[in-house]
């Protein structure tokens, strides 16, 4: 079945919409690499927190994706903006609309 | 922006896949309610507890949604094989694969 995960981020103040842009510049060619759905959004309850909801072929395209040199960048990049306060949920998914 | 929402249920013990195969039975029909996501996921850290992932064209569609027969009668049906225990995160939903 599908890997599924949902992962949250702080970033510093004023920076959640560069790393928005960050994340959602190297979404479209996630597909290329078994990804199903990449999906970046803004928390209704905190003004400082990134949610991006995940659905992968399997866990290995998931962890794959990290390592290819677009990813270490984009990481790279972004870090610096980040508080380091991360949570993360890892999912089997079953199925539904756009799973 | 669209609008997203993660929410979690405990099942009562042995009815976990009674309730994916419910929320499942309706997911493709969320497609006309201006439902662009509804992903249906099993917790790795627990084995009783479903997660949904959902992305709409807005708060007002979900919201609708929600008062359709199907619905309600869908919601009536598993309420007994749950335990109470939710969880609920909205979103603003900002683009992304999938999205």
């Amino acid at each position: 079945m599908a890997y599924g995960y949902i992962g949250s981020m702080k970033t510093q103040p004023g920076k959640r919409d560069d790393v928005v842009a960050i994340l959602l510049s190297g979404a479209e060619s996630l597909r290329d690499l078994g990804c199903r759905n990449y999906v970046v959004s803004l928390a209704c309850d905190d003004p400082d927190t990134i949610v991006v909801t995940e659905v992968w072929d399997s866990k290995e395209h998931h962890d794959a994706s990290l390592r290819s040199p677009e990813a270490k960048e984009a990481i790279a990049t972004a870090m610096p903006m980040l508080t380091g306060e991360f949570t993360s949920r890892e999912l089997v998914v079953v199925g539904g609309l756009g799973a």
